[in-house]
């Protein structure tokens, strides 16, 4: 007995835990090894020793002893045991290692003049000065702009990445094909289908979110010194990378139903390389492009020999059932259409795609390739398993009510606490409600105000172009769950009124000006 | 027992499957609400009476259809039933979809005219064409530069997978911070500081596999037109990104020791923004830079003002327990150090770094956060903890003796097989064998000759950078196991005869007048 006790070298097994015993032998010898108990030549008790010392079939051990030699961390010795194995391995010469910064104190490489005019461009900072990634601690979000983390379906996700790698194991875990996996593609062409986006699989390039699919497009048409269109109001991320491709910011401006076409017209023959739009759910607007003014834009965009880039990142968000206008995409095959899975499902998927016009593809590809090598393989397959189970739209029937929820929430709160003076719609679709403000109001000041009170929003000096930018604030309600949004709202409308108020004179002679 | 038959609705379970009882129900019923056998709006059998007739307990039909409710694909109604979903949900007002193909018949866009300098560099090109991603089937691959994905360790990243996703949950699944996990950082540091790269978790930025590092690099330091200083024979992934930058490749011709010191003096004041090295494990060559180079080329990069990027990519192949020459970024914290976890253990994680000069880190993260909004957290999470358990110490320690074996057995069969004008040195580090060429000898002609016999190599044309590169060919053995590495080496043999013979005279001609 004495005996058997040493042979467990202090090892115990739990029946009462879910884990397989086998697993808990392999996680309980890696603790040992990692902390040292068990150096490197440590020989293990023989399997029916421990086993029996254990109180556990030799089996168990066997196989834990079998698993920890495959990966690794043991190595068995015919006639001689099971040893562990010695992992950081003293290779043969020791170098001398000085501390970076003692070398750098002499002459200092002079940065300031090394750099590229695009990693200095101007919106890049912007984004990084109002960057709300990291909100305070304890702070209601109005501003984040990704599903809410409770609500991500991440056990069905582990299901389909447990059933990828149980299936397919190594090679899933390599590099994925230039263009992205096949079966993904034809899930994705079956999915935009559904959605009236004519596409086949050769059409679609899987990219690393489509965010990178906006910089695809933006290094495959932009030369430094090229205009290229955008909205006067628009996403920051489509104007960091084209800045950073060097692009001239060319914005036209809206009516009620999208750009207008006399702004269009007037900027019909500088060169501009391309039409950025997020046609279907304007961020941060909410606005929608009528079909009609869609028909008229392809139409524009053919004759100027401008191409149309439709961001239709919002795509499945749809809160009341009302099918959008069209996509471009269904008007013109040479309309560049990108999507994504990062909104409507899992954002760490950081998968999206780019439904290229056949001339592009073979540019395309190849740029793609050479900026990250490819998508991870592992989430493009644990993405295709997801997508042909019929877990999206199971997840999307789940929530979609709960945001709609949230929606009909932090409306009705910001109808009730913030001035009348500050207007905004129901969005039907999205994540976002847009804040119109008056004129004269300092938009930035609510925004640090409303930080104080521990509310944080984004207003729209993120999303503007310095011409004719829609002055107003963007609201998201897919971060926080109702009450807090009512919360929000509140504080939001205590910190409009403190703004308000401190600069009321001035205000209202201004607003009165306005109203002539 | 009629009754109870009816109420199974074909719906079977197996006792002997080693998948849990309530998953098998979860999975069929999703096939049946797929296949249309249960449509939108059919009742489920109360959980009593299905339970009783699969002969099951009723928790575990309970659990299933909370389960089902919960992912979406059912809903349940107090006093009514469990009822199938309508999934496809058919929205308000149907669209009109024309084929993008119709539509796009008359005027087309001129996209030659469109595209940028960047997307139609050289390089880029040369790579699309002699691509190697997708080997003939079954020819033998000495080409891939990837770990064989037979020895990926799918199974312990699947337990660190599902160990996050239990642990971390919803969270783990949304976007990630700018610079990357702290966790994941922390851990890189720890390990940079065991291969003698000073590194606080601060200076690291985590990037989509080194691939983006590289890019990340190139958009911070090349406007168009900069020279970039390389290697005369480098990485063709480098030479992509920097041409896609604007950048004018100027290659640096090497000695045995690396890169001379007197072609960089020549360079020294053409204002190039940069020098791009391999110097442990040089792709193709498998050359290393000495120490003494090392620490001379360093005192050059900073009195010329040059910074150098050194890329690691293949840290920890140590084949033969040798240790490197001290990194470049251990003499001097104004290197760029670059490294990746996609050779030394998996690609589909795409997780990569930078080690930044401090006054470059706030200029590379809302550059690197632009360019894809992150690396997918999910998979730095996962990385996090399979580094943190010591799963990569014993990886190594597992397959690095099995490279090696291959290694050994390639070198010995090329001995064997390949004409004595075609010489190599056996490498102690990396997965590849660089073969020097005569001058006069055809590389592409004994490309496609291997390849018409089955087997892909590398020809120094990807490599080259048009100006005094190195003839030659490169081969991998991480790919294959050593039989059809032997067998590769024999056809190898056979077409380098074969293209020696068809070309004898004028080629016996050249190599007397090159003796002179």
């Amino acid at each position: 007995m004495t005996d058997q006790i040493d042979q467990s070298v202090g090892l115990t097994l739990s029946l009462s835990s879910t884990v397989p015993l086998y697993r808990q032998l392999f996680d309980a010898v890696v603790d040992r090894i990692r902390s040292g108990t068990f150096p490197p030549g440590f020989r293990l008790p023989p399997s029916r020793d421990l086993a029996s010392a254990l109180g556990a079939h030799r089996n168990t051990v066997v196989r834990a002893y079998e698993e920890l030699v495959s990966a690794g961390f043991l190595s068995s010795v015919v006639g001689r045991g099971t040893f562990v194995n010695v992992l950081d391995s003293k290779l043969e010469s020791a170098r001398p290692v000085a501390s970076a910064a003692e070398l750098s104190d002499g002459q200092r490489m002079p940065w300031a003049s090394l750099l590229s005019r695009g990693a200095s461009a101007e919106p890049l900072g912007r984004s990084d000065r109002l960057s709300t990634t990291t909100p305070p601690r304890g702070a209601i979000n109005l501003s984040g702009m990704r599903p809410d983390p409770d609500l991500l379906p991440h056990e069905l996700l582990r299901r389909c990445f447990d059933h990828v790698v149980k299936n397919e194991s190594g090679p899933a875990l390599s590099y994925a094909p230039r263009e992205g996996l096949l079966r993904l593609r034809e899930l994705v062409a079956k999915d935009l289908g559904q959605h009236g986006v004519p596409a086949r699989p050769e059409d679609i390039v899987i990219t690393t979110g489509s965010q990178q699919a906006l910089d695809l497009i933006a290094r495959t048409l932009v030369n430094p010194g090229d205009p290229f269109l955008i909205e006067a109001t628009t996403y920051p991320g489509a104007m960091n990378l084209l800045s950073a491709a060097g692009a001239r910011l060319v914005p036209i401006p809206s009516d009620g139903e999208g750009p207008t076409l006399e702004a269009l017209d007037r900027a019909r023959n500088i060169g501009a390389k391309g039409l950025y739009l997020m046609p279907t759910c304007h961020n941060p607007t909410g606005r929608v492009i009528s079909a009609a003014r869609r028909a008229a834009i392809v139409e524009w965009s053919r004759a100027a020999a401008v191409p149309i880039i439709e961001d239709d990142y919002a795509c499945d968000l749809e809160l009341d059932g009302i099918a959008p206008p069209p996509a471009m995409r269904a008007l013109d095959g040479d309309v560049i259409h990108v999507g994504t899975f990062s909104k409507r499902l899992i954002p760490a998927l950081r998968i999206g795609y780019v439904v290229c016009p056949e001339a592009l593809r073979d540019l395309l590809i190849p740029l793609r390739h050479a900026m990250d090598l490819g998508t991870s393989l592992l989430l493009q397959h644990t993405l295709a398993e997801f997508l042909d189970r019929g877990y999206l739209r199971a997840h999307l029937k789940k929530t979609l009510p709960l945001y709609k929820e949230r929606r009909d929430a932090l409306a009705k709160a910001l109808k009730t606490h913030l001035p009348a003076s500050v207007r905004f719609q129901k969005p039907v679709r999205g994540f976002t409600i847009w804040l119109e403000l008056p004129k004269e109001l300092d938009v930035e000041a609510v925004y640090l105000e409303a930080k104080r009170r521990g509310v944080i929003v984004s207003p729209s000096l993120l999303h503007d172009t310095q011409a004719q930018p829609q002055k107003g604030m963007r609201l998201t309600f897919c971060s926080e769950a109702s009450p807090r949004l009512i919360e929000g709202a509140k504080r939001l409308g205590e910190a409009f009124k403190a703004v308000m108020k401190t600069s009321k004179a001035p205000r209202e002679e201004a607003r009165t000006i306005d109203a002539v």
